[in-house]
């Protein structure tokens, strides 16, 4: 029997048309996966989040009004996708934003270096180790003799007995990648015989008696002009946003930045949804081509074209993420990440191949994978740990890194300790109803006046950018200021009536943050009582998470020296309303250091200096991993946490 | 300005029809290269072979009657479709034979073995010294402990710690396959943590001081049953036909044998027209393309298919071909072996992946390409003198390979030399009018009465195939009965009149083999005496080539002890013909012994045997390359043999 199918147009605010056929009674929301049209559903599809909002302009699909999607609304032809069964050939608008994931790939100038402060003091840090510049690859110019004397040795084996000779090796130790072997008869004979060749030392030179090894991985006519630049990328794949650096690995010099938005956000905004996703038919891949071909490599080749550089000259790759982005991006099977007693495939990658990834730079760029520490504190900890240098202190140091998901740290020199908690997205705007991401139209600041209860906000973007959702470092901000000018209670209930509060017909109150007729999108931008009651949980998962591994070890809240806060999300933290809030533990302000995107810098790390990338696997190694989850004693702390500030406001005096 | 295009419609007999745009101008057969259809071409498209006959149904060509079509059939429609230029919209009728080289794979049942005396013999020796079952890859039974007692060790670490403990090797020392780490996670829980895993050891560990390492290429769950087949594959990549064994890696059983038609054939007969193809635009990856997409790697799959394998369980893969073809199959740029002074990109490739090469095996399966020894002597006689075991010998050995070129070895234990001669394709149909390859419908063999000058013939196929052309084999008998019966002279000229001579307007005579009344295609199959000319320059070629390296050596031919002849074209050859005509030296019959495709033979030993690659490595860096072209004498040699036997008869005498 052949299934019937209807066909949907997809009309994309500011884009073009997008047609497909529909399965009938298929989701408009599956619809549009399928489609590569991006909706935002952080709930991944169960009608919680109310943000998959289409238009219908004609036909008919399967649903109801409910509390995203007003009667009014319904009547205008407002939906859920995700709630929407399509049952007719139908016509859908949806926002420009679908498409956003796909376009939103951002790159800087050659040479502009975002939080130039942070990585400054971290390449600083690193020059003080001795961890500059041992990429391991260098460009050796080689003159080689014709055939004019009759020697008709092939080029290849021309080319092996000269870096032999140069370096002192036995030919059966150089190595000649394909790509080199495929370039190799033109480059001679452009110049003469002489070649600029690009090798890559095996094993690390500095311990004695170590082997050395070499590949040729390229070659280039000796009269190249400009020399050919040997780059390398850093890359951290977040559950959101894919960030990435490029490095020239001669002279160290970040030659651009980017990102790119996780093109795996469709199919859910946490990694819970995506391991879900990945065991359905054709899941993996779909996950894997989703974060590999639609997003890490556009990034490459975008940033590669920036500073006019072939991709197939990037050498060498370093990715850090979290254990479930990390197994997706090798097409790893991670359903066994969320299934107890929660084991992943691995924790270190092993040495893998850019071919085997498909990155699209040079074939045999080796590829390192920041190693993982246990189910949910991934690769970008170890790589974060590392940027921190909290593991050269003997005072004690807390990491935090603000995400979906909260990951944690805390140690010294002499031990370390990890675990996740599930924060849920909140920080990243899920969960909220008027939640985003923090790009343009977001609100990533504010004050409330106690007087007045009205608000100054500001909102990421062009000066004159309108608002249309609030982000997580906003967020804090407003939570923060109803508290502190008691608009609202310690369980996060309004107590405050005014033009700016709300209530709605169920007594669920809101505090109207931009009227609608001062926002981009011409709809009010609230903040309800369940929008506090779930960023309330976020908060408490971090903060009882802190708590908790700071009784494992008897350890008191004072002991810490220095808090490291990391992460995207991290960027504008307000770190006095944060302790204000409950969130981070009551310590003088000067302790806590925001490192920002520490994952992508430790990554830099690796991809400059192999030995980082050793010491990340020590660390990674040496790593005690906490799984909270099954940690008997958690959820009291995280029920405590669930106030504001805490339920035991003693751990909170002096804040003001 | 846009080009100018026509619409081109290809009804291939027997065939769907192929439909394409051509460039204003374009020749019908350029048209049909890019519509993938294989005309056949010899001679590259210069007009000279007239094989690439078409028959035009509708619209206008530029062309003109010629030697090859008469004023008769020219009005009829018929054309060639390299001198016709596309002009006009057209449709023409095309041979199914078009289709033939992408359709003509063949694949033995299972087990089938054809020569499997010669075989049988290549395994004894192999056996006699110690060369067998030693790929590298075995089967481990692994038992692993799950996280039942708390311990999360991720799979790959669980894995590696037990290999570790079970070769008593360091964990450093042992790869993992990508492949496997993607299987791993459900292997590993299909049977309550047992494994069997695919482990290839990476050195050879009969001499000791050598460190072993290993990786671990597959995984399976421990109750796969029947156990998994470790599969390899032995590929002889000829100019004309490609050749395939797939063999059971752990018992040494042969699983299956295939053929096909080398995809290349349609940009040129021999190597020099490939490697000019090559230099065009886009030529290389075409060329590339055409040999492992469209023929390698569907044998491959069709070869699995016949013995439910999946390619993936095929681990291990080697590789022979002349020169020419395996820069081509590694898409690296030929074109310095045609240009003096003849240098080729490689001898020996190093190691390489299947992946790199999009073969569709286990992405991580070694690659052997078999070393080459020269720029016209390739890897396939590297393999071919190997599988000869004519280097173990005390006395003097001949090694020949009959093909498009012929190659030559000539040696013993002490040492060995090889060159190669252009004879042209007429040993494969090329250049001869009525010439073909040894497929249904060729005369193979014949006989011709002297009295009657009636001839007996032989044709491939089923009981009543009808004669269409005349391949390699019966090329050599038929010009030795015309020869043998004096109706021809020692200049290849026509010097008797019968029923079957015929002289054209020119004077040009020719002999019928077969009238238009008995022959599949309605055309007579004739043999005339340009083709005779073109046949003595071809094994003129091969015997000038002996004596010039016996010169050289300043040998006897009477001290060549044995024989060895190789080659697919080489199957039915008649030693006693070859040595009539002057191909051959004139040894007794009992001195050569036909060893069919030695190329693909010794493959297989390098398969089965890491220590015959070594081997094979050292016999391609031991023999000496006598580059003809360039070496004074050859021609007069080449001159003297262009007669029939020979112009010094004396070197023929007592041949009946």
């Amino acid at each position: 029997m052949e299934e019937k199918k209807c066909n949907v147009l997809f009309r994309v605010e500011g884009g073009e048309d997008v047609s497909i056929f529909a399965f009938f009674g298929e989701s408009l929301l599956d619809a549009a996966k399928r489609a590569n049209l991006a909706l935002d559903a952080p709930c991944a599809g169960n009608g919680s989040c109310g943000k998959c909002r289409v238009k219908l302009l004609a036909g008919t699909v399967k649903s109801e009004p409910d509390r995203h999607i007003s009667g009014k609304e319904f009547a205008e032809g407002h939906r859920l996708a995700c709630t929407s069964l399509v049952i007719s050939d139908i016509a859908v608008q949806v926002s420009g934003m679908a498409l956003a994931y796909r376009d939103r790939i951002k790159v800087s100038g050659r040479g502009v270096v975002r939080e130039r402060n942070i990585f400054r003091n971290l390449q600083k840090e690193l020059r003080e180790m001795g961890l500059e510049k041992d990429s391991g690859l260098e460009l050796a110019a080689v003159q080689l003799e014709g055939p004019e004397n009759g020697d008709v040795t092939a080029d290849r084996e021309r080319l092996l007995r000269k870096i032999a000779a140069q370096t002192g090796l036995a030919q059966e130790d150089i190595g000649f990648s394909l790509h080199a072997l495929r370039r190799i008869p033109r480059a001679l004979r452009q110049a003469n015989f002489s070649l600029l060749c690009v090798l890559r030392y095996e094993r690390v030179r500095r311990e004695a008696g170590i082997k050395i090894g070499i590949t040729i991985m390229d070659v280039f006519a000796g009269n190249t002009d400009p020399p050919p630049v040997i780059a390398g990328m850093a890359i951290d794949i977040g559950t959101t946003t894919v960030s990435a650096l490029m490095v020239d690995l001669l002279t160290g010099e970040i030659l651009t930045m980017g990102s790119a938005g996780n093109g795996q956000i469709r199919y859910g905004a946490d990694v819970i949804s995506r391991i879900i996703e990945s065991a359905r038919p054709g899941g993996l891949e779909r996950l894997r081509s989703a974060v590999t071909e639609e997003c890490v490599a556009p990034l490459i080749r975008e940033m590669s074209e920036t500073v006019e550089l072939k991709p197939e000259n990037i050498y060498r790759v370093v990715v850090a993420g979290n254990t479930t982005m990390t197994h997706l991006f090798m097409g790893i099977n991670p359903e066994y990440l969320r299934l107890e007693p929660y084991v992943p495939a691995f924790f270190e990658s092993g040495p893998l191949k850019s071919a085997d990834l498909n990155l699209g730079v040079h074939p045999d760029a080796d590829v390192l994978i920041a190693p993982a520490i246990g189910s949910y504190v991934g690769g970008d900890i170890s790589a974060g740990v590392f940027a921190s240098m909290i593991f050269k202190k003997e005072t004690l140091s807390l990491f935090v890194d603000l995400g979906t998901n909260g990951e944690l740290a805390l140690g010294n020199s002499e031990f370390m300790m990890s675990c996740a908690c599930s924060a849920g997205p909140a920080f990243e705007g899920g969960d909220i109803i008027c939640g985003m991401r923090a790009t343009d139209g977001a609100i990533e600041a504010c004050h409330v006046n106690k007087d007045t209860m009205e608000p100054a906000i500001m909102v990421v973007g062009a000066m004159d950018q309108k608002p249309v959702g609030i982000c997580g470092s906003g967020l804090i901000d407003l939570v923060g200021e109803l508290f502190r000018c008691g608009i609202i209670n310690a369980r996060g209930k309004f107590v405050k009536e005014g033009k700016r509060i709300r209530r709605d017909e169920w007594g669920i109150a809101s505090y109207v943050v931009a009227f609608a007729k001062d926002t981009a999108n011409g709809r009010d931008v609230v903040l309800s009582e369940p929008d506090i009651d779930n960023f309330i949980r976020a908060k408490g998962a971090i903060f009882s998470a802190i708590k908790t591994m700071l009784a494992i070890l008897d350890f008191d809240v004072g002991m810490i020296e220095d808090v490291y806060v990391a992460g995207g999300i991290g960027g504008g933290i307000n770190m006095r309303q944060a302790i204000r809030i409950g969130m981070l533990p009551n310590l003088p302000v000067k302790k806590y250091h925001y490192i920002g995107n520490s994952s992508m810098h430790g990554a830099f790390a690796m991809l400059t200096a192999r030995q980082a990338g050793e010491m990340v696997t020590e660390i990674s190694r040496g790593m005690t991993y906490i799984e909270l989850s099954s940690h008997p004693g958690y959820m009291d702390e995280f029920v405590a946490a669930c106030f504001l500030p805490h339920t035991n406001g003693e751990l909170f005096e002096q804040v003001e």
